[in-house]
């Protein structure tokens, strides 16, 4: 079998797909973050924003506390153990495929 | 701006379709390879494989040729200078956010 094809096959789709990679890649560096940075930080809608963690949220990659600052709500999303270990998986395999290029 | 979110918001879509990648993958290492070798290799049906292909096609990333081997036919698939450098490009980018997590 083609070096890497192995690795491609298996890819974590739930991680895979660009705007998650995105939001899951500002979670891991962060921490924690609030829905409005995580939405300014990726340039997406409050709809698309939305309905990703959500998708995260089911595969257990995400936890999200609404909570208030002030009088004002604020929605923080953070990676759990689950996901940043799916992240750095994703990354890992992605290296394997990257360097059997080479 | 979080680290690696431009590389990740910039990702060139026509490669990061999971299949295409098993694809350009495929011939990046084989040079070139006969259209039910990478059927094979990918483990995808004929349409499948066959909607990818003219995809790739019209991006430029790669070029079919038909031909024969004594009388039966050969779909001869490559990867044009161009594919070959979406894929180097795509799997630098990856590296790029890749090490920004760590």
């Amino acid at each position: 079998m083609t070096p890497g094809l192995q690795e491609l096959s298996k890819l974590d789709r739930v991680v895979h797909e660009p705007a998650r990679l995105m939001i899951m890649t500002v979670l891991y560096a962060t921490g924690e973050s609030d829905f409005l940075y995580v939405q300014r930080e990726c340039g997406f809608t409050q709809g698309n924003l939305s309905s990703h963690l959500v998708r995260l949220e089911e595969a257990g990659y995400v936890r999200i506390d609404k909570t208030f600052k002030g009088k004002y709500p604020l929605t923080i999303c953070r990676l759990t153990q689950t996901g940043r270990e799916a992240l750095e998986s994703y990354f890992r395999a992605m290296r394997v495929v990257s360097s059997s290029l080479s």
